[in-house]
């Protein structure tokens, strides 16, 4: 099976338009706010959300909206989360009839999402006012635009596309995304919107998202912090002409394959450009009792702060990374885990048998001294695997959080 | 009931000294580096610890001796963990011995315990030749000289008693803690070493002793690291001379009181000199359904990444606070919930039903612009309250965790 990565984000696959465009939610006029990705024709469509208990009004409307498993377009805007204010389920509808006026899609076709400060009313007359402009801007070649328009602290654009065989039929996923500090996604995500031309019903679809978001972006944190505004979007329409994936076949894993690539991509994005973040972390847990063990070991390591604070040291402080293997949730035998640290300079072995070995500091120190490196923990107790992705704590980031509404 | 703080720390209760030296497990010879605390005869004794599964070798040791309910020293150097060492158990063993030779106390009657680096090996020479002198200079004031030994990157010593009158006896809790980082106790807690004269059977203690750590240590987060090495023992030698409690009549609940108030003072002191930190964060939640979603909701909130560095800035960037409430485990109402942050320079509502309400951004810096402030979550859902205490998340954190080891 051939994957083939590809340019264009969201408009790679066939059929959809994209448009990203600067309405006046943010005061800083060179920073669009206000994106729009719309489909030719009417998608099988599914998402996950953020299992805060304070979570934003546009996820109420959208949950609404794709009851049916069917959508057309998303519209996004930064700069202001409409979450915590009493109008924001108002204001989130006026969203999607704004769109519905200008395209002529129903509003309950319309996936609304927002993203920024939380608890601060959403002004709409410049998305009011914006809207026109923005839907006229659709284009085969928009989605550069849409991925600019959604961002908030990232420093770099997050766009993917993969395509495949599927059926006879060449099929192709694209996905824009937004995401650098308040990222611990859990049992859902920060703001993705992925596109594809593969036939699928919507029950499939949702299947093969569900399946694969817990070992991708459900395998990402930044900082712990779950927001209230985490959501993932797929929509499919159908044009790439395959047979209609509407069972767990063959198709079925091929598509759910190049999903789970396209999604690994958008969480390995996402950690390396973590607010503040000078590397990616990825912690491999190899040969674990249980898959559900693998994840929360994986996820433990790169979310203990006192390890990202060594890393961005490049200090191989590695009783940090039993520390924190010891609280992850489950039991488990100490006494058999190995440790070592990997990267594209080198590798060293940190810990056998549950204890530490001598190790050339100044080898570890250039190993970890690089901006992407593995931590790769070997349980030697069973046949699971899982992969977390985090970044290093620096200075930036807490600079960047005292300062974020100033 | 009159309680009166003192001053003496562990050595405030009768028949208790202590001792502190520098041996030489730490290079730097003016930090002191190894403690003792004895009591004059054998004590009750009740220890809580680090539910890490990954935990020091002390903790396997100590664990051992207080099987019987009883202790009569503790012994705890700074500087190395003794922590993931192939012979951690054997030199936690020979710590213990050392004191057996030069006090003459059994061995199975000390507990032991370390902390500093974890997966270095212990150098037990210096120990070894330090144990004369610091036996030799035990002494009813040296609960400073103890206090100083066990920081690490402590900034202030932490050390308090607490004197009240049980059954017409004058009876007094001391102790000494240390924690500055790693700190996100769980069912257990740093290093905190109790003392008091109190009688109280092994049983009481141990009783009064869980009841009480669950709503004062286990409410502090520095990090959300929970370290190898928590340790929380407390010895009552019976020397105030009341009759020993045996049940939970209304001297225990006395006792108990006074051992909540002692380990809140520490619980404080902690978060107040958590790495880095130049304020302590406490959050009060109020009239919650059940006290151990009280619990959760303060723990939560003073544990967010995002929050702690919007305080640091003294911005009142409530929405985050709002964000730490919604992932907290536990189902609750969000449009029930008022928040207030107050502190000597005022009170500010932030939040009334779920929604925030305008407030004068410059009044709310000027509150959150001093050492303390307190959070006030009211769930307006039940009877329950709980108080969790944290600090703001600064440069110099990652800057001392950076630089740790080095």
């Amino acid at each position: 099976m051939d994957f083939v990565w590809k340019n264009g984000g969201v408009c790679a696959p066939k059929g959809f338009k994209a448009s990203g465009i600067h309405c006046g939610i943010r005061k800083n006029k060179t920073k669009k706010d206000l994106a729009l990705i719309m489909s030719d024709n009417l998608c099988s469509a599914a998402a996950v959300y953020t299992t805060n208990k304070v979570y934003g009004a546009p996820i109420t409307v959208t949950r609404e909206h794709l009851k049916n498993g069917m959508a057309q377009a998303v519209v996004c805007n930064s700069g202001n989360a409409n979450t915590c204010n009493a109008d924001g389920v108002q204001k989130a509808n006026m969203m999607a009839d704004l769109v519905s006026k200008q395209t002529g899609i129903p509003a309950s076709d319309v996936i609304v999402a927002s993203t920024g400060v939380i608890g601060q009313v959403l002004p709409i007359e410049p998305i009011a006012d914006g809207m026109a402009q923005l839907a006229n801007e659709l284009n085969y070649n928009g989605s550069d635009d849409a991925a600019t328009a959604i961002m908030t602290t990232d420093t770099v654009k997050k766009e993917f596309a993969l395509s495949f065989e599927l059926g006879g039929k060449q099929v192709t996923i694209g996905s824009i995304a937004k995401g650098s500090g308040m990222i611990h996604p859990n049992m859902a995500t920060l703001l993705c919107f992925v596109t594809t031309d593969a036939n699928v019903s919507p029950a499939m679809l949702d299947k093969a998202l569900k399946e694969v978001v817990v070992d991708t972006l459900n395998m990402v944190s930044i900082d712990g912090d779950t927001s209230t505004n985490d959501m993932l979007t797929v929509m499919a329409n159908g044009l790439a002409g395959n047979d209609q994936i509407v069972c767990e076949d063959e198709s079925y894993n091929i598509f759910k394959n190049a999903l789970n690539q396209v999604l690994t991509k958008v969480s390995k994005a996402i950690a390396k450009d973590g607010e503040g973040a000078t590397k990616l972390m990825e912690c491999v847990v190899k040969n674990a009792e249980s898959k559900q063990l693998a994840r929360n070991i994986a996820k433990s390591v790169i979310t203990s702060s006192l390890l990202k604070s060594a890393v961005f040291a490049s200090d191989a402080n590695w009783g940090r990374i039993l520390c924190a293997i010891g609280y992850a949730q489950g039991e488990f035998d100490v006494s058999k885990i190995d440790v070592d640290i990997t990267s594209s300079k080198g590798k060293v072995t940190v810990c056998k048998k549950g204890a530490g070995v001598d190790f050339d500091e100044d080898v570890a120190t250039n190993v970890l001294d690089n901006d992407e490196f593995t931590i790769v923990v070997d349980m030697h107790s069973g046949d699971f695997d899982a992969t977390a992705w985090g970044c290093d704590l620096t200075y930036d980031y807490v600079k960047i959080n005292a300062d974020y509404r100033t």
